[in-house]
């Protein structure tokens, strides 16, 4: 089986290419983070100074409302990044709640060590360019496109986003990310069915 | 008087450094387009394959809506990046216009140049990394955040952001940007007086 820092080259590897040394400068600039079930890896309020690679279990990132109500705005499972990028990015205080729903291994990198593994590993930049790139379009995705769709069409578009995820997190959730009552998401899926 | 490479080179020399050798590679790789006052740029329905350096002059970017009423998403002045990013990243139909609403002169570059470019000077790769970076913020602030806050805040924010635009394009623009009537804005602007 292959170790976390393994599933994150290999990831990365889909991507850019490393050269044995480049693997290796990479591996020692990430940290690995056990999370039992439950457990908070970012809370709202604080600032995320890491980038966070998925290398086993799933996590959700949450923003709780006025009234304490949680609305789920990113799953996060095996070979994803799960982050308040926001947060990350402008250095300003998380809206977000990260929090692991099975035992986690996460993968994170400092903000000040991925600034110099840019330098050491140019490759990496372009890694990241291209993620930058696909974040800037999910957020669209997320934000104003999905305005104009049905629940039945975003139902879909998770399934095919999250594969297999739909076993693994509790249905309220599912209807959380995707703004329904549980009940209308029961009620879909047997239509879908 | 620095002419449009100059400006687009000094812009560049803002964020990363470059050689001579690379500034004259990065020149050859942009195309100077001239506009005359509103002629469009980009029609909504076609693919945007190029990215956008507004060298002189004022564009705006705008959508339409079903009743052909038209809603300004950005204007775009003198060393701001003008685009339907979302078209360009996915390479589908662009939501929105872009037309000049000066005479205007653009840099352009299209998607392949640009990617022979982050193989010859790696600091251009550099530059928009850290630009997508930029324009995920921007998205996330014009969207989520905007959403919070009171049309006085958003004509005070839009004052800081585009500096002595306000004299250059028509109130009746400015206020579609804000997505508030021209009375509205006018009241707003004596009382901030």
């Amino acid at each position: 089986m292959l170790n976390s820092k393994d599933k994150l080259i290999s990831h990365l590897k889909e991507t850019i290419d490393l050269t044995r040394e480049e693997e290796s400068i990479v591996c020692d600039s990430y940290t690995e983070i056990q999370l039992k079930k439950k457990e908070v890896l970012l809370f709202a309020g604080e600032v995320s100074n890491h980038m966070r690679f998925v290398a086993k279990g799933c996590l959700r990132a949450y923003h709780m409302d006025e009234e304490a109500k949680e609305h789920i705005v990113q799953f996060g499972i095996e070979g994803w990044w799960v982050n308040d990028l926001y947060s990350f990015l402008t250095r300003t205080p998380a809206k977000q709640f990260v929090q692991a729903l099975e035992p986690t291994t996460v993968l994170q990198i400092h903000r000040d060590t991925l600034n110099e593994l840019y330098e050491k590993v140019p490759a990496i930049e372009r890694f990241y360019r291209l993620k930058f790139e696909k974040a800037y379009v999910a957020l669209q995705d997320r934000t104003i496109n999905s305005m104009s769709k049905s629940a039945e069409e975003r139902y879909l578009e998770f399934l095919s986003k999250y594969r297999s995820i739909e076993q693994r997190v509790p249905q309220y959730m599912v209807a959380s990310y995707l703004g329904i009552t549980p009940e209308f998401l029961s009620a879909l899926r047997k239509k879908i069915k």
